[in-house]
This record gives C-alpha cells, structure tokens and sequence, in this order.
C-alpha cells in the first residue's frame, strides 16, 4: 500500500497543498481488462467526495456499460434526492449525443466523435465537471476522428481544478507524455481466450 | 471493444450456456495502479445485476478504501430499502474482523489473515456471496500467512457459481495457474514518482 508519501520532493515551487490539489490527467491503456472498469471504480470514489461527474463514452454500442452507468445514474439520481455524494451525467456516442440526438438519417461516427470532443472542450474551458471519464477516447484519437494535438494541448492547458481520466488500447505517445499517471492494463489470461463467453454481472 | 466472440470453441463438453455461467476466478495483479479500483468497478456491475456482494479487506490500514466502502455500503443499504441491486457486506482486518471483534490484546496479523481466510472458506463452502473481492489477498498469500495450496483447492472446488477477484502485486503462480482472468496492471507513470502527494477524490 502506498502511504502517500513521494519517493522525491520536485523542484516546482509548489507547497505541498498545492500539490495535493494538483488535477490529474489519468490514462488507462493496454490490451487487458479493467480499463474502464477502473475508471467507473474512481468515479465511485469521486462521488463520494461530492464530485461531479462527466461520463463520454466514445463507443458504437452501449451494450457493455449498462451495469455502470445504471448504477452511476442511480448514484446522480441519490444525490438529487438526498444530496448525498456528486452529480452525475453521462452522455454516450450512440447515434449522436444525447444534447443533440439526430433525427435518423446518415450515420457518422467521425463527425460524431469530433462533436463530443468539441463538447468536452467547451465543458473543460466553463469547469462543468470535476471528474471527466473519456471511456475509449483513445480510439477516435488514433483514427484521426479528433486532433490528436489539439486534445493534448486543451487536456495540458485546462483551468481550474478538473481530473480526466481516458481510457483505451493504444494511446498516443504524446497523451501519455502529458499524464500524471498512466496505467497499462496487460492480459495475462483472459477467459474468451479459452473460449468463455461474456456474462452477466463480468461484462455487462 | 470484444464482442463476445471467443477465440476458440472449447473441447470440454459443455455448452455455451454453461460455458456462458461459469463461475470466474479473477485476479487483478502488477506494480500499477487500479487493481482494487477494478474489482470495485466489478462490484457495481455485479450489485446492478443483484448480486450478492462480499467484500474482504486484508489490510491493515482501512484508510485508503473509504470511498468505495462507503458508496457500495450506501449500494446495499438501498437494496434493502427498495429491492434494487443486490445486498453487499464490507469487511475490513482491522483490529479484528467485524465478526470477532476483540477487545484490545496483542495484535496478530498473521492469525487475523487465517481466520479472514477460513471464515470466507466457511462461506464459500456455504455458497453466501455471489462475488468476493478479496483486497490484498496475495499479500498474506505471500507472507505465508494463509496455506497457499489449500486457497488454490478451496477456489479451484468451490461449489455453485461464485464469482471470486483477487487484487494484489506478486500474485503466486499457482493462482495464476487456476485463475480464469488475470490482468497485470503495470506502473507507467505514477504522480508519486514525481512527488505528487496522493489526494481526496482519487486515492480515497
């Protein structure tokens, strides 16, 4: 267990409370399991301090967060009722975004990411959230769907107080090089290697 | 994103339904951070689903976990308020168990890993939880303060469909050898190496 205490004292001019109260840019990587679960897990604890909450989800399909965001959602709705804990939105890349879900029409996944990116960002610049979870941002990033500069620059310079966590295979050398921290989640076994299906309450 | 399609199609007789409910020994191990954040992400899914949840913390210190416990307490406590999700037990080697808490004495970390260990073997053998996190178990694991080969019988034999994760560095090879999910989560970057203290919200 770590019991907080640095392995060096940098050269950053920074009171120890100031350091403490740095935000943190967190990266979940690599080709194992646990990426986002590990993500929804610190949310867990950023509700309990009273964080609000921005989850993005950059995926198609939706089926596989339905646990988590079900549970998050109820947490959200505990804390409009009681005030215990943080807000909580989560917003998924399905056909469109909820703030502008698209009436039919020609599916575009590109366009779509590139929105919620420009969705965070105006979020980043007004300090909506205290904790944003950009599930599988890694993706449209190494596809070209977002600026991969522009992300890093406006995640490097953003205001305030604001975790951001992202998660995914394969991130960018220079998302990693502005991190905080940065976590490769490797798969040692795993069991659809051996011909296991996904379950119930493992994957949903 | 997997899809649900194993690599392979198993010779062992069984069929994809049962394939589909067999019960997962899972362990979260590596120098990195987010194992235990995992496994908790892993109960919210698993609580979503109605599972019945148990928690065994084998550290001595409770004070990096409050958050989750708090939240997934506040989880159960709803379910026994409303019937929602599932009901989840928290249990932390402190001074003691909750379950024999003594009064003051000499401490014996080692004895109180034994009786953590033979109480959840009590519990297994009496199919209780549906998902045990057992938090930091490699450590005693390790220190020999459990009997390795016979935790590797009792999870290897244990009846019905339980779900076990265990979370640790240094998981012993002979719970790799059984282990139906391994993940290794590997240390890239961490804000302690550059004297970031840890902070409210993310390490607690």
């Amino acid at each position: 267990m770590p019991q907080g205490q640095p392995l060096t004292v940098p050269d950053d001019n920074l009171t120890t409370r100031q350091r403490r109260n740095r935000p943190l840019l967190m990266v979940h990587t690599g080709d194992g399991k646990g990426k986002s679960t590990a993500a929804f897990g610190l949310a867990l604890r950023g509700w309990n301090q009273g964080f609000d909450i921005g989850v993005f989800q950059f995926v198609k399909s939706a089926k596989w967060r339905v646990g988590e965001q079900s549970v998050l959602e109820r947490l959200g709705a505990l804390h409009t009722e009681t005030g215990e804990g943080g807000p909580v939105q989560w917003h998924k890349m399905g056909s469109g975004w909820s703030w502008s879900r698209k009436a039919g029409g020609v599916e575009d996944h590109a366009g779509d990411a590139a929105e919620g990116w420009a969705q965070i960002k105006e979020r980043l610049a007004a300090q909506t959230h205290d904790l944003y979870i950009l599930d599988e941002f890694t993706y449209p990033m190494g596809w070209g769907w977002v600026d991969v500069d522009d992300v890093v620059e406006t995640l490097a310079n953003r205001p305030g107080h604001q975790h951001v966590v992202i998660t995914g295979r394969r991130a960018d050398p220079r998302l990693i090089e502005i991190a905080d921290l940065v976590t490769e989640m490797g798969n040692i076994k795993h069991p659809m290697d051996a011909g296991q299906k996904g379950q119930r309450g493992i994957e949903w």
